[in-house]
């Protein structure tokens, strides 16, 4: 895990602290799902990777009725079996946010930890879900990383999956459907060439891999990609629909204020997951390299595997914070605050001043909310106020004068 | 773990956020420790009881170069760690505040979680540690249980091991050491017969049994108790100096206000724990038989296990959160919360006026800081209102009129 020193964690909680308002402020309310779930609920939707990425939990003393467990490695399998098991205490459609650690076995390296914090929002609805929420979920990640104040602004990459898999179909190429999403999910990391070498590996069709190669690097302003896409002259259903809802969920993007900071790109497809409509990134484009810092879209049934009787579709997404929070310390995107922890050290000149001291310090709590400490050492006062000055802004001494004269006096730290 | 609908969690996380804000206001600050650390360094402390609820962790495709690893059962084995690993990084005295889950593989049972959260606060020194923070963290604690505005007060019920450690030695004892410490501790939960009955099994000397049940009969106000513990005759050295830090940490407890929220009890051990000066409990007193909401004590040396070099004393507490929300829902301790979750549901007629109700929205958002929803369903507005007053205390309906108008009205539910 990423361990803080003290003055970290508290930049580090501070952006947390900003996620859950932020959150809470557009309407999403928060759980809290276990760490430890039944294996068997884990692995319902985890595929080789993630399954291989899975802790196992084992009690000590193991006891016969004890099921097979292990840590939850996202937020979203967790939400899916809690959505079912308290259907009826829910209004749907539900907006729900968590804000927790998960857990992969990852072998530890620079920004990726086994404990990681992951801040999720989700929109579920019941048997049907409104396109407007995929704006909804869009715009309160937008606005959470606004509320960072970082030096460099965020860009979300919006695209639809009902585009890329209308085209695969119109195009006769289901049997590479995999393959394809591989090969876009990889296409920034690699050259052009080495993308059609993959293809060509597999046995691509030939006649098609220009059509396909021009059609992933369409990206850009809403109205122009939607002219290119429409001029590609595919006649499916599924694609038009993707078109038309890419359309949408863009336009109300920029009547509600988001106009530079979102861009329609067919380069993002959220891997082999299981998203069915709209997907998005956001990435950092001053630090492209560094990948993306959030991502997320709609899937049509959230619970597929927990109930048969209802359908849950949802639209999510999810800042990975202990990454992104890597990212600002390395990068530096923070202005630094010379802040320190506390407000005031109170420090009695000896014992005899101790309870007045505790009184001060409360008035101080009281009135002000201010974070204060009494500094009770049994060294000389220099060394009392150099330990003052590490962990506070102000000092206040208080001796024999102060406690009869029932005053105080505040000394700033340079 | 305890599951709460989005309503319960609400309550939960205002618990919580008190929590953290009056622990930092008292300056302790906030660190994080992980989850999982190395069998090793959990089970340095851990005895029997403790080591059976160990979770431990296993990777699905287990790598060679994996240490053995289980889920931490507490806050202070790895707080012991950080200490020893930061050293350098911290001022002394660390004052330093954990609020998070542990895990224990207990058989679940009402008020007793496998994932329970722990909100611990600490203070650690190094080689010496003045016996003033002992009030400090009492006093944290007592103002953290004042700030959940319960409606029955807490009493912080204290003692001091070396008072009970020091008879022992003085009575010649010291071969039942750990009966009497255990004696003790159940001494509330059965009858003074059932007591002497145990300590006769054990072969306890019949001509110091009086003695000792005199003495566990010893609390109340501070100065009852110290005149009846001094006139016991115990010339013991470590007895003395039992009686006189009590003696002085309720002194200061007094002049800070809190005298009503404190008593002496030599009932009060804390178990076989590694406590060595100052201990105490949080009863709430309309509510005995709950037991204890909050614990903690003095410790000689917190990193014995993890460093040779320093000694670190410590002083702490620790409020089961978990346990103390399965109680106050239970005996319903807080006044009912009518709130919702979100102050604004704002509901356009059709979706021509979606980019308006986002604009309203973003404006209450910004101006009031208040929790917004833009509500779009394919329903009609008598459900959708349906909706809105289940998740909200007011509802803007947006139609025509209101964009051509630049205006909006709120509707309060009743």
């Amino acid at each position: 895990m990423m361990e803080l020193t003290p003055m970290a964690q508290v930049t580090f909680d501070r952006l947390k602290e900003k996620i859950a308002t932020t959150y809470a402020q557009h309407g999403y309310l928060h759980i809290e799902t276990p760490s430890i779930e039944r294996s068997e609920i884990l692995l319902a939707k985890a595929g080789g990777e993630t399954e291989k990425q899975i802790y196992k939990v084992v009690k000590t003393a193991e006891t016969a009725d004890e099921a097979d467990q292990a840590l939850r490695f996202d937020h979203t399998v967790p939400l899916a079996r809690y959505v079912v098991e308290h259907e009826n205490a829910l209004s749907f459609p539900f907006k729900v946010t968590q804000i927790a650690r998960n857990f992969r076995g990852e072998r530890p390296q620079k920004g990726r930890y086994r404990e990681l914090y992951q801040c999720d929002v989700d929109v579920v609805g019941r048997s049907s879900l409104p396109l407007y929420y995929d704006v909804d979920v869009i715009s309160t990640l937008l606005e959470t990383f606004e509320s960072f104040e970082l030096k460099t602004p965020v860009l979300a990459r919006i695209n639809n999956r009902k585009i890329i898999s209308g085209l695969i179909d119109f195009l006769g190429l289901k049997e590479w459907e995999d393959l394809v999403f591989r090969v876009i999910d990889r296409s920034e990391k690699v050259s052009a060439e080495e993308t059609k070498f993959v293809l060509r590996e597999a046995g691509f069709p030939e006649d098609r891999m220009m059509g396909l190669l021009e059609f992933i690097g369409i990206h850009g302003r809403r109205t122009k990609v939607v002219e290119q896409l429409r001029g590609l002259g595919v006649t499916n259903e599924e694609f038009l629909m993707g078109v038309k809802e890419l359309d949408e969920v863009m336009w109300l993007l920029e009547e509600a204020g988001y106009r530079k900071r979102i861009t329609a790109d067919m380069r993002i497809v959220r891997g082999l997951d299981y998203y069915t409509g709209t997907v998005f990134e956001f990435i950092l484009p001053a630090y492209r390299r560094v990948g993306s810092v959030c991502g997320g879209g709609r899937y049509e049934n959230l619970a597929g595997n927990f109930s048969e009787s209802n359908k849950f579709p949802g639209v999510g997404g999810s800042i990975g914070l202990s990454r992104l929070f890597y990212i600002i310390e390395a990068e530096k995107l923070l202005p630094v605050a010379a802040e320190k922890a506390l407000k005031y050290a109170v420090i009695p000149l000896s014992e005899a001043e101790v309870p007045y001291a505790m009184r001060v310090a409360d008035t101080l709590r009281a009135e002000e909310g201010a974070a204060t400490s009494v500094i009770v050492m049994d060294k000389r006062l220099g060394e009392r106020l150099n330990y003052a000055a590490k962990i506070a802004e102000k000092a206040i001494v208080i001796g024999e004068n102060e406690v009869t004269t029932g005053t105080w006096e505040v000394r700033e730290f340079n």
